[in-house]
């Protein structure tokens, strides 16, 4: 392509919607623009970037026996509501009324139309196993989008769903596409750790995150320093260390905190660490008050006490039934006493000389024993796990927490979906077995993104060459100069029939101009063409990533970026420094 | 692909829901499955076809010098406000509220989007022309959603957008786009005629539609028997051929004709043919009563009227207006004495001795005079064009009627969008001057509907190798015998190798079915690996159009195969029939 009948409007200033490197450069790099919020142009740029990775994902997804389809994006709710997901998924799923006033909704994921199609047209162990998938534009109401395309309320994403007769092969299908996952992030040029997560809305059995390592992600990752135990924050487990507080046999005695209602506050009044002291948090389980205990330097994770409670759906209580179920204004809360069912995190066992709320305003307990004090209590994990946490699997090791960005998903999702729909078939003895799903999915516009952020320096991008907009920029430094012309025309021409795509900067502009937007732009090679080194008979090439060059005869140059960007882009690597 | 991993469940019913041949096959062959009204899922065979085509489109718009770009289907209404479209689109176009409760829009089209674009990144005439192209899912709210694809709540388009500096620009903006939708459509296998369109909803100066001529289209076309001249029915002219009724010079007489309102029922009572009565119809032009004349054997084209009219919208009045207009019950209107505005169609010039309404119960008038009768008479052409109406252009041709589909429309736009968004530049003197647009638009979806609709006979589908969801079927007849099936497997490879793909049959079905299923499939060669050649040293190779048929021995079968496939690919063409 040459930039004289191009699109690539790069911008000098950061914008001011962009909070994150990747974000600025989708916008500076002339990649995207933003419609409105959460919803993005591609500029041609960006769209060959991403139908790079698209044609990985494809790839991948082909090779591991998936087949692909495409489902609509416009669905009735019907199906929706016979998963309960109408109501699940009710705050992010965007819903219309057509002319004849039918409700409509778009869809945020496809499990209900895939497992609808299985329902009627698959009835036998001899059509199975089958992994279908989609590369398909979704819609989701997001409260707050941002990040660019990290989140969007339009974006595509490949979702695929397994349908096996068995657990065995069910699994059999997980591993594939997991395995699939590692080469289409791997190809992508993008370092990425799977870990444990939460399969939230999914439901189902378990499922696998794939993050990519980034200060700016949304997701916190917790890992073993030691062994390969990773998950993602909500899911993170850590082998319990109790609370150990003095060995304080004091009776408990009420005292007077006036206007302490934080942890912090009450520490400092009393002089006692907050680890010291008991954080009393009154939800709503299904409808129903609870009380959930924490140490005072603990967050309580609600998916954790969710789980622990059996509870379809937990939410803080409002301030009005705090003060029914404590008898204190918010801000006093403690076990004692209650008659509400109490959840206490297991880092509380045992735990003495504890301080907790008093349930009387302005007014806090110590000298606590829990086990003594409070007899009816049930524990679990309740609470975040943190930097510095012993490892749940392996004795030795301390856990790591770090951010990352969640590129693709994996979810073990047994019956739920085929029970719910019918997707059943006959098995070899001619019995009815509801077939044993998964779901994966890979958000392709936040990838393109990650990508983006895992690859840039303070210049710009810093593009893989296997999802490069183009591979490589010849610059032309003189287009006055009717032999660094020819020379450039030929050299782009030639890397056009060697199957690769250059990018020509042939415009009127100075040197500095073009130098900065190819910088900006990221492609992995540059070739200049200037009147000195033409003069000398050569060309020099440039390698974006860390700026080594090597010079070579202008006839050269096409076969030798050739050989070293197929290597780069078959090998999912950045290929090495030059060696001039 | 082998069909034992594949996913292809052809149906022997036709089902009910589909009416042509085209949606039939469509479900039938495995391509497609209805979800609910106008909404299909694309399985794997049908995604594979579609894909072809979608590769087509880019080849051939990026030749054009088209830049692909992706924008969002959700959209905010405020460029619509801007163009004045949440009005005139307002039935077709989805809406839709936010979490925030903001209104939202599906995009049916993306006019506005486009522009805003250009009127924000593109400010000087060095940047232009332009040409954007997408390939993105539409929505619209369909009135009536039906034959499968051909008309969709939720469809693929490509459409494309041209901005220039002044109207030469624009015109070879325009051809380039015009010729590579032919080169599209020959090489999508289709036979296409480009007509003379309506501009509607999109505005502009003037447009062509892409027809695939077809029974079952839901357009109309006129063209001329002798010359070139093509229109859509709603833009057809006819050169006009005066009523002549006899020279009677006898004065008006009202007549009573009790009960007859209707054309036929007045010619019946009368004994008079419907051409020498007068057909009053009473419009709304933007709110104001007129009144419209046509011969009674003749039906009023509305869009010719509202041009006439010079309205922006024009309906059929209501029983009430026309009460009040004419002083009569509706079934008697006629234009003497009328005091709103009379349009007549340019047959009615110099028309004598007709029979109109008498705008009274039960009464027409017959010897009626137009020209002495109706002194504010104002001509314009208001009817249909019909079979055997004279061609508008050539003077011996004579019109024929027959219906289509509508696969491409392009359109020159003008500076309407340009204008309202602001999408100026300043030209070489340094004035701000309006781009000049063109829109161009190929429903993806529907071609692919309409391959199917032009290429087929009673036993199934007959692909064109472009775009055939695999180019060649392999039918292992017995997968029993050992040798047949390694033949089968090794022209399988060899074919895979040669960079094409084939699908092969190796079900443990009987014969007949798998031969059934292959001509209702369609896929251009079918190659047999029978017990019986296969002892005599050769495969059968059937050319599916025609039924011809060739043996050679298997080695040679993969690279023959490749030959002429890779000729018809090409070519865009079927082939010729196989000699043996």
């Amino acid at each position: 392509m040459r930039w004289s009948c191009f699109f690539l409007p790069t911008l000098r200033e950061v914008p001011l919607e962009a909070e994150i490197p990747s974000h600025q450069l989708l916008l500076r790099a002339g990649l995207a623009r933003r419609l409105a919020a959460g919803l993005y142009t591609f500029l041609p740029a960006g769209l060959r970037a991403l139908r790079k990775i698209e044609a990985i994902v494809r790839e991948e997804m082909d090779r591991a026996g998936a087949l692909e389809v495409l489902m609509p994006a416009l669905q009735p709710p019907d199906l929706w509501q016979r998963t309960g997901r109408m109501e699940t998924l009710r705050e992010v799923m965007f819903r219309l009324r057509d002319r004849q006033d039918r409700e409509m909704v778009l869809g945020p994921t496809h499990e209900e139309v895939i497992t609808d199609l299985v329902a009627r047209e698959i009835n036998s162990w001899r059509q199975l196993p089958r992994t279908f998938y989609q590369i398909q534009t979704k819609f989701r109401d997001e409260i707050r989008p941002r990040f660019g395309l990290m989140r969007a309320k339009e974006f595509i994403m490949k979702d695929a769903y397994s349908f096996d007769t068995d657990e065995d092969g069910a699994d059999r299908s997980y591993q594939a596409i997991y395995a699939a996952y590692e080469r289409i992030f791997r190809r992508c040029g993008l370092r990425v750790k799977a870990v444990e997560a939460d399969t939230g809305a999914m439901g189902g059995k378990s499922s696998h995150e794939f993050m990519v390592p980034a200060e700016s992600g949304e997701d916190g990752i917790v890992e073993c320093d030691r062994c390969s135990y990773a998950a993602n924050r909500e899911q993170a487990e850590a082998r319990p260390e109790p609370t150990t507080g003095p060995d304080d046999t004091a009776e408990p005695v009420a005292i007077p905190t006036p206007g302490a209602r934080t942890i912090e506050q009450v520490s400092s009044a009393l002089g006692v660490p907050p680890g010291r002291l008991v954080k009393t948090l009154i939800y709503l389980a299904d409808g129903r008050p609870i009380a959930a205990l924490v140490p005072g330097d603990r967050e309580l994770n609600e998916i954790k006490l969710r789980r622990a409670v059996e509870a379809q759906e937990i939410r803080l209580a409002d301030d009005l039934t705090i003060e029914q179920v404590t008898g204190a204004p918010v801000g006093f809360a403690g076990p004692i006493g209650l008659s509400v069912p109490i959840w206490a995190d297991v880092r509380l066992r045992g735990a003495r000389g504890m301080v907790v709320g008093g349930n009387r305003s302005d007014t806090h307990i110590i000298h606590v024993d829990l086990d003594r004090e409070v007899p009816h209590l049930r524990f679990a994990e309740l609470a975040f796990a943190r930097s510095g946490d012993r490892c749940p699997r392996c004795a030795p090791g301390r856990l790591q927490e770090s951010r990352g960005i969640e590129v693709g998903h994996v979810f073990r999702l047994g019956t739920k979906y085929s029970r719910a729909l019918g997707a059943e078939f006959l098995d070899e003895a001619g019995a009815r077995r509801p077939a044993v799903m998964g779901c994966y999915g890979i958000g392709v516009t936040r990838t393109l993104q990650a990508v983006i952020e895992q690859h840039h320096d303070e210049k710009g991008i810093l593009w893989p060459a296997s999802v490069a907009p183009f591979v490589a920029e010849i610059v032309l430094l003189n287009p006055q100069n009717a032999v660094a012309a020819e020379t450039a025309n030929h050299l782009y021409e030639a890397l056009r029939r060697a199957g690769l795509d250059p990018l020509l900067d042939d415009r009127d502009a100075r040197p500095g101009v073009k130098f900065n937007d190819a910088d900006l732009l990221g492609l992995p090679y540059r070739v200049n063409i200037g009147d000195r080194s033409l003069a000398r008979g050569v060309v020099e090439i440039v390698r974006r990533r860390d700026g080594t060059v090597v010079e070579m005869p202008p006839e050269q140059a096409a076969a030798w970026l050739a050989d070293r960007l197929r290597a780069e882009i078959e090998g999912g690597t950045d290929g090495a420094p030059l060696q001039s």
